[in-house]
């Protein structure tokens, strides 16, 4: 079990969306605290993002609720309604004021919350909140994820510590954030830095990790920082935040619906990051390449397919660009049979990394994403009904 | 079985490129005439979309040659002096100048032709060519594809003809032209008219199919008009051309690698036509929406998020937009338990029509593609081994 940083307290509890797993889960600071957050670009955003957003916007917050398996998106008028609601009730328990209340919510997109037993739920809302255990924040916050994803690392030599957790496993090609994410620290950082920090660190982790080209409407990746622990340096604030972030991307990628490999994708010597960020998210959403790791087939053509497809960059040059799984290159240099058979033998382990070098620049970027399986087809053919 | 149009001739038959099955196809005009042809803009093209290339610039050419089973793709300076190898020999035996021989490619990536067993075949190329067999043409380009694609339309009251043949099941989204497709048409047609007319077409029909976002490296549409029938009406020709194109591209649609279903998606009551293409292309690639149509799960909102993640058009209002499945509203109507069931029945059908109308102009795009199924997943998941 993974404890919360100093200053949250939390509770996770089933109120009965869907089933009785646990669906409702809160996390509070003792006060009102620095906080940043990135949302979903998407058009469809929920009323869920459009809400935060708006508490968010004074860079503090108390507490943040996440409801599961609805994600009461394109409901109309009704479902922001039923957002404020949630958060006033949840304000009032904790005795703060409502716009000091997050939330998020994901599941099956419009079906209006089942709003009389989420009001049950809420009545019953312990005070204080009994508990400061993450791993049950983590589990609480699942819907169809496999196993729960959590990360943890100190800030420097501490004392102060920062405690993630992430979930989603479908619809997850973060615009500006993965399904739902929540950071807890109890640095203290004053709220300008710590938005900073979270959008950088965002958009080297969360930003890079694609299952299935399909952004959702509900991300929503918030961080809090208690400062119970006391003041630190912000680089290694970052780089705790990095870390923290950079796991749970991974965990991810690799809990992609029906995925059973993670798939890391470099690309470098490239002319700069966003020509790097966007190769490399070819090569990763490929279902052709997906394919092909899913099945341990040595078609390492499919990658430069998917190289050449990013037909916007004219600089890059079919005759200077090198491709290599793991350490093994495979185009230019000619493969023979027995190439071909390593290379088979390297995609067939849990793990597969391919690594382009365009020789446009000296940029670089590394995705995650994972293989495509008839596991993946399964669960989503047959997923509401 | 359907005939060429007067003026042309062909022959198809195998050389060993892979196996048995019939992998190289020859039409030729009776002389050079009037021809149009789009390309993969990938940057990773192969040497056959090299050669065309440059052999089409002077809006002529007397025959195309199709291998099939290799794409020639990657193999650096060798591929190249392949394809030319291959045009300069079908130039000798019909007695032309190699730039007027067009040639296209696909197959395998990164494998060098058994160009031994094709310069046997070259050499066995008889003169004249034997038939006027289009359906043997359909046939001889196919690689994995399950069925030939072959269409016909007469020019306004005739006599000109107009008929198509093309290939593709993986790697499909073209980004000039699908895998590979050839219009043939006795009309009479100045070569600047033919090519305008090509590229209007090709836009509204290969442009507008996708099977899996991967843009092949091998993309090829040309079009050869023999004049035999003599002069035709512009209009008249352009609107046989893309009957046939049309049907063609719904061809491929219907036979994407495991499809069971085609999927239409009509976008509507947008800004312009790059809008509606570019929201009806984010619905139909989405591997969510293409899932949910193959377990005909009635999961509307996925429809919902693929409109949303084009995040880049902020004068999208979810509060306007209206979804259609076939006849169907399902948003902002609430659909209860009974228009699930509707929606779900009528997903089980093999053709799925999905309209979205946006509200923010009056322009439109239709686009082809089909479902994800565990089909899809095996195909590829060992395609070479």
């Amino acid at each position: 079990m993974v404890a919360l940083p100093s200053g949250f307290r939390s509770w996770v509890t089933n109120v009965g969306v869907k089933d009785d797993s646990r669906d409702f889960t809160i996390v509070a600071a003792d006060a009102p605290v620095a906080a940043a957050g990135v949302f979903t670009q998407s058009r469809f955003a929920g009323p869920s993002v459009v809400v935060s957003r708006e508490h968010l916007a004074d860079g503090h917050a108390r507490a943040m609720v996440v409801i599961s398996k609805n994600a009461n998106v394109a409901n109309g008028r009704v479902g922001l309604a039923h957002a404020r609601e949630v958060t006033q009730g949840v304000a009032a328990s904790l005795g703060c004021a409502a716009s000091d209340v997050l939330i998020a919510s994901t599941g099956v997109i419009g079906r209006v919350y089942p709003i009389d037993r989420i009001r049950t739920g809420i009545a019953a809302i312990p005070s204080p909140l009994p508990d400061t255990d993450a791993t049950a924040v983590a589990q609480g916050i699942m819907t169809t994820d496999t196993v729960h994803k959590i990360a943890e690392a100190t800030v420097g030599s501490g004392p102060a510590r920062v405690v993630g957790v992430a979930k989603g496993v479908g619809m997850i090609e973060p615009d500006m954030a993965t399904l739902i994410t929540m950071c807890f620290t109890d640095a203290a950082v004053d709220r300008t830095t710590l938005d900073a920090v979270w959008r950088r660190v965002i958009d080297r982790t969360f930003n890079c990790v694609s299952v299935d080209t399909d952004t959702s409407t509900s991300d929503t990746a918030v961080v809090m920082a208690s400062g119970a622990a006391g003041a630190v340096d912000t680089t290694d604030l970052e780089q705790a935040l990095f870390e923290v972030c950079e796991s749970l991307t991974k965990q991810v990628a690799r809990d992609g619906e029906g995925a059973e490999k993670l798939v890391t994708v470099l690309v470098d010597r490239a002319r700069d990051g966003e020509q790097a960020k966007t190769v490399a998210k070819a090569i990763v959403n490929s279902p052709l390449v997906k394919t092909a790791v899913h099945g341990a087939d040595p078609n390492w053509g499919r990658v430069a397919m998917a190289v050449g497809k990013c037909s916007q960059y004219t600089d890059i040059d079919q005759e200077r660009v090198i491709i290599r799984f793991g350490s093994q290159e495979v185009y230019p240099s000619p493969v023979d049979d027995s190439g071909l058979d390593a290379l088979s033998t390297y995609m067939r382990g849990n793990e597969v990394t391919i690594h382009v070098s365009l020789m446009t620049g000296e940029a670089e970027a590394t995705v995650w994403g994972c293989d495509l399986t008839d596991g993946y087809v399964r669960i989503n053919a047959d997923y509401t009904t």
